[in-house]
């Protein structure tokens, strides 16, 4: 259901065309939830099927051929608000990090050591993933958010770009977490 | 892989029963990789299928029946070995509570409210779990790690007491990390 959410959230910023949605998808919502194009394409369909989504044809290139434009209609924006609306159910831990770590006397140290620099590099990109977003969206230079900007009144239009600050702040400061944690794991080895 | 490894490490703390492992899981490495019942002791049967396990009977009760104990093998231990060696896949972020985060415009103030303060609430309990865990390995009384400890020298264990440390206190530190994200959360909410 979260990819389902993540297009109709997509897509409210205005209709576009499957290859507008897989490329804004990857530009935006695609950093907090991600889905390949091979994902995408299919669920639009199944989307459209189940009058989540309405279609049009529009005009493309000058040879007279057409693409398919998604609409979210009514039943999706009700869809869509549902699922905001709804609980999450967390689920209990289960942090291959973690599991691994719990268990670093099987290997050597400098073994142990590399884990935690990749865990330091992987949360790094994260959070300049999450970093670059954070100044797109606050300046509002972030395309899909300015499409949908559009759409609202200014004192709206401030509480959608807070939540989309919200979760990447978010984002930061897990990533932010991660680092600090393995850089603390790294001092305790080398103390060891 | 993750549970047939968790079920490995877990089992060279000392020979048990699929009943003890399953007991023992639930209170030790089953915090940070949960897995039921009913995943376990299939999962025991295909790793001695698989040469990683070895099994002996063992008198269980006054009836004269037996319970099948468990002991890893030398290709279990290496097993363990290869897998804490690799590295780790890092995945692109999937995380569903960002995203509905990134969406809150489409329910009211008070859902969104009470949104992040589930968030709080779990990551609190998990926070406690980490805490009680990190209490008992660092007294040295959590009765599966005792078990382990019996077979390394000073030194040895010195540093498998803090490889289990080390793992509770990145859990920490991320639930912290969640908590103080979603207060962050609930203040903009209140100022919005």
């Amino acid at each position: 259901m979260s990819l389902r959410s993540a297009l109709l959230a997509l897509i409210t910023a205005g209709p576009m065309t499957g290859y507008d949605a897989a490329k804004r998808f990857a530009g935006s919502v695609g950093n907090i939830w991600y889905a390949s194009d091979s994902q995408i394409y299919p669920e639009l369909r199944k989307m459209e099927a189940d009058g989540l989504l309405s279609t049009r044809p529009v005009p493309w290139g000058s040879k007279g051929t057409t693409k398919t434009e998604y609409t979210v209609t009514e039943d999706g924006k009700a869809a869509l608000g549902d699922w905001v609306a709804s609980p999450l159910t967390y689920t209990l831990e289960r942090d291959p990090v973690r599991l691994r770590t719990a268990y670093l006397e099987w290997t050597d140290p400098a073994t142990a050591r590399q884990h935690f620099q990749e865990h330091i590099e992987h949360h790094s990109r994260v959070l300049q993933m999450a970093e670059e977003q954070i100044e797109e969206i606050t300046r509002r230079t972030h395309p899909t958010l300015r499409r949908r900007l559009e759409t609202y009144d200014d004192a709206e239009a401030r509480r959608v770009v807070e939540f989309k600050l919200m979760a990447y702040r978010g984002v930061c400061a897990r990533s932010q977490a991660e680092i600090d944690w393995a850089e603390e794991c790294l001092g305790t080895l080398q103390a060891l």
